[in-house]
């Protein structure tokens, strides 16, 4: 980070938005940059009950990549995991196509517990990073049920079917996020993102359409995207014209979107002020109408994270300075 | 077992009325005799929710010790046991007053999620006999809640909160059983306990005040065992004039009975026909008014088990034999 950028974040507070993995990784970033100062919100749309376990999977991913405690191995649950109980469940006849480690499991189990017991999703969170050592704030989108389904060519599944158990293997034609309408986002969520402090938003490179929409679909939070007078910033998750990890390219296809940097513009269009694009992308990226920073946005080691999350801070207060965040949504 | 036990036994059925550990020695022996025509009626008085899962130690207790799966070592839970998840509890600031293995997770998630769905105890205790290769039938004293209170030196506790978390050391003053009085005998139990072919009923050598009373305290069971035409025998839990293991000494001692066979054969006056007591104590079984048999009941192996449910065995198709069963009862 610049030390202009520093200067101009010094006692600001930072909104990251965020799915799993590979959002979670600049996050990480982010957090190495930012501390107590950076809030994470985090993506609810995976949710969902598993062996009336309440799984949350995009906020874990986020508590255990912030806290170290990830896997990197297999890039989902914790590090140093063991499977006894998954191979106790299967001998009793239980379901296994949602692997559950040992640890992880613990969390699930707490979780469950506690929210019947009346607490918030929110306050579990906070609790369970606060445990964690975490000192960014992390917050799921709302405490409401919005869950993300998918109309597919085999029908319509709930997200983590579609994802885990049938490995995105059906073609997408829609998504929905039930219960967006009824839902708000969280008390908390939305005073960050109305905080007077607020010096940038971040939408981390996590899936647009699975991952990201789900926050946006939850009331209030799009408008406050809409209406923040600081940058919001995005990094586009996808290099040399594919994704990283996972199905973002594939459903792009599946719903007609050309995979490019500049389809995720005009996904966000009238939401960010300035995008962030791999270099691969950097000629693709001409045709794009507002800001763009092309860098390396691969993050494989803590030191792409880190200095990914640099650039991207950087690049938010370059906009303000050059006063460019309110023309781009204004236009 | 004596060849003439063997042959009145022959396709017919023995119930055995067990708790935890010490009777489920029992009841494992009996099993290698019987094999699928043994039925083992299990307290769940000791059941509790915790950490919102549904958990019943002594049903968990027979399943493991019948099939094989059980920790000797530590003398309840399973064998080659993992305890990663009260780990990850315990840094999470989870309650870890009572242990959960990992493995043995897996019946208590799986239970609590089936049960939520509709399955009766019953139902699921099948499932898993099943599950794990048992050929004996397994079955909880109950389907509603029954639960086994303590009123105690430091004010009313439920049990495993007194046996577990304060390890049976506040005095007992009463025991209830709260729920008897609305609850009822599963149609199962009392069916198996009176099935024309039902050859003899045991009590295990559980503790007769803590894990038999809640049984006989469910509806239907202890009128059923007044009235049935076979032989009803118990194990007395006493050795030499003390417990092998667990707080029954000290409870008899603290509700003013004196710790006995004797006193084993008092508390179930008008129930049993004959009392199986430790050779040791074959002295103290003079005053005992029902038949008695004397010998060795420390159940240390395998071979042990196996030999003292033959001993019961044979002591409840002799009491056939002379005709004494009914006379006990009558009396």
């Amino acid at each position: 980070m610049s030390a202009a950028a520093h200067d101009s974040l010094k006692g600001k507070r930072v909104v990251a938005l965020c799915g799993g993995v590979g959002g979670a990784k600049l996050a990480f970033g982010l957090a190495r940059k930012l501390g107590s100062d950076l809030t994470v919100v985090v993506n609810t749309g995976d949710d969902f009950e598993h062996l009336g376990l309440q799984i949350c999977p995009d906020i874990d991913t986020v508590l255990y990549t912030l806290s170290g405690l990830a896997n990197r191995v297999l890039g989902w649950g914790r590090a140093d995991e063991s499977w006894n109980f998954m191979e106790a469940l299967a001998d009793l006849g239980g379901e296994k196509w949602f692997n559950l480690g040992d640890r992880d499991l613990a969390l699930h189990v707490e979780r469950t517990h506690l929210l019947r017991a009346g607490m918030t999703l929110t306050e579990f969170t906070a609790r369970a990073a606060q445990r964690f050592g975490i000192k960014s704030r992390i917050l799921p989108m709302c405490d409401d049920a919005v869950r993300t389904v998918l109309e597919t060519s085999i029908g319509v599944l709930p997200f983590q079917r579609y994802f885990v158990e049938y490995r995105c293997g059906p073609r997408v034609e829609k998504i929905f996020f039930y219960g967006a309408d009824s839902a708000a986002a969280s008390p908390a969520v939305l005073s960050e993102l109305q905080n007077t402090e607020l010096a940038a938003i971040v939408i981390c490179p996590s899936n647009p359409y699975l991952s990201v929409d789900p926050i946006l679909a939850t009331p209030g939070i799009r408008q406050a995207l809409e209406n923040t007078p600081v940058p919001v910033v995005a990094v586009s998750p996808i290099i040399g014209g594919k994704a990283v990890k996972g199905p973002t390219a594939k459903i792009m296809e599946e719903l007609g979107i050309e995979v490019t940097s500049s389809a995720i513009a005009d996904h966000y269009s009238g939401l960010i002020d300035g995008l962030v694009v791999d270099a691969a992308d950097a000629g693709d990226a001409n045709s794009i109408d507002i800001p763009v920073h092309a860098v390396p946005t691969l993050m494989s080691s803590d030191e792409d994270r880190e200095r990914l999350a640099g650039d991207v801070l950087d690049f938010a207060m370059r906009l303000v300075a050059s006063g460019s965040q309110r023309q781009a949504r204004a236009s």
